[in-house]
């Protein structure tokens, strides 16, 4: 996993590639790191050793190539495949997900809804019938999954998760809120709202 | 905002919460930091340096209280008292934070919901009809809103924070793919959720 580029950097990443994609969208073909540090509210300096570490992207007295750099970083975050995705617990998070990754211009692709609930079995939801938990490991036969949303109750995150690790995923996109304990082939990334709205809260206390 | 306490250790502090809160509700009344260092798959020397910050709640000997350890992490979160949340955009997202927040045993209450679709004025979700943008200005005015959550398009959350950032609203939630430009006296906390997908992508390659 390590590929010599600290984690703070590719944290960094996906702002990176959000303005440049702006830019691309209002036709800026280039842009030096003061103009990009006064768009980010980030020092020219930092932004200078970010990029550095991806090789030579700037060049001197004439800055960035927008669009070279906005493929450069894509590439490197792994967006220039489509990775199929699907999605374990129909309930309103889950649903608004399905929709989210449905409408946002990345290159994630629905393709699966499962729920335990017989109730929402056929019922259509973004534009794909909701099957059955149960019926995932004959689906997963004939359908590569790339990564597997978590919209699932806390208890009930880990018993699927290792089902579906043991079916061969190998990506988690987990917002029950526990903490996996999976191989580690296998990659998770958490979105715990809980803990976002506590690191509010922390912040209020302080004003 | 700085309580000499590093935001690394902050950012730590909702899961140390969360797996208290756990231990409460299985009836622990004590814990080693070797017990919790096994169960959080943290060192134990992490934790004793991560909780000193906070003053001793550790005895020799003893272990942690994980009652006295949780309330004294609550209170640190500013989790003692109630925030009221008010949410702007109620699609799919916003439906399912309304319901999220109402449904966590955290200490937020949703007190109202905006949209601009007048279509959707009058709707329940989760208990609670459906107000127009418009209506937030005379509602602040007999309601105290701590937070707002913004689940808004991108290019509608800039001018709706700033109003309501004017209407005297000093924290937010927000899950609009776009960095506020807030006065410093205003918290915000992102949810940026392709961000997280990216990071997840990322991750991937390197496999």
């Amino acid at each position: 996993m390590d590929k010599g580029i600290s984690k703070a950097v590719i944290r960094r990443m996906p702002r990176y590639y959000r303005y440049l994609g702006e830019l691309l969208e209002n036709g800026v073909e280039r842009i030096s790191s003061n103009e990009l540090s006064k768009m980010m509210k980030v020092t020219a300096s930092q932004i200078r050793q970010d990029l550095n570490n991806f090789g030579g992207f700037g060049q001197q007295g004439y800055g960035y190539n927008v669009r070279f750099l906005y493929d450069e970083i894509g590439r490197i975050l792994g967006l220039t495949e489509i990775h199929n995705v699907a999605l374990f617990g129909v309930g309103n998070l889950g649903q608004a997900i399905a929709n989210y990754v449905r409408f946002e211009k990345l290159p994630f692709k629905m393709i699966g809804l499962f729920d335990v609930d017989k109730k929402k079995k056929g019922q259509i939801v973004s534009g794909i019938p909701i099957m059955m938990i149960d019926e995932f490991e004959d689906f997963n036969k004939t359908h590569r999954v790339d990564i597997a949303v978590l919209t699932l109750p806390k208890d009930a995150a880990m018993p699927v998760a290792q089902k579906l690790a043991d079916l061969g995923v190998h990506a988690f996109w987990n917002f029950a809120h526990v903490d996996l304990e999976m191989p580690k082939d296998v990659v998770v990334e958490n979105v715990h709202l809980s803990e976002s709205l506590m690191q509010l809260s922390y912040n209020m206390t302080g004003r």
